[in-house]
């Protein structure tokens, strides 16, 4: 389950991934769970938010530029973003972005 | 249905709605497809991207943080805020992001 990501206070960086999913599972669901419980392990990570209707978007928190690009080069991470060009997604988007202020109930 | 947003070159911004709602639809789902027509007629917007399944993550983007603002003080969307707080959600989160770099397939 998917809950609020408790982050600090801003400054932060967040990486808003959209998506369209192609048919079929092909392995995607493992393999999205096996990213997020990656993603986790990495230095600067600050937590995760995902949801999925006609459009899938996880938005990704990370304390800096630095600890975004080391994920986008880990090398299972790498793997994982090869297979979902080839096989899991037929569009997607990324943006990478600086929270400047947040507020919250 | 909603698609991946068409934005522009960076820099601009991505405003990040994460909530959980209440139970039962208490006029929500009229004033949320009311709040996404008008938003699209406010100056400075450029495209949204929403989802729900344990969390409803709705990315707003905007030109620059004065269309943001002037968005926030639209008196029908104050009136959507006030009842979002007291009605529809039993927690959310606004974070407020300029978007750096993107690319995509």
């Amino acid at each position: 389950m998917t809950l609020i990501a408790s982050t600090p206070k801003p400054p932060y960086y967040a990486v808003i991934f959209t998506s369209h999913r192609t048919e079929g599972d092909n392995g995607y669901g493992q393999m999205a769970d096996r990213m997020v419980e990656l993603a986790s392990t990495q230095p600067g990570f600050l937590g995760v938010e995902s949801a999925r209707e006609d459009v899938g978007i996880t938005v990704s928190y990370w304390s800096n530029i630095e600890s975004i690009k080391n994920w986008k080069a880990n090398l299972e991470h790498k793997e994982a973003q090869r297979l979902g060009r080839k096989d899991w997604y037929s569009e997607y988007k990324v943006r990478v972005s600086k929270v400047e202020r947040d507020y919250e109930i």
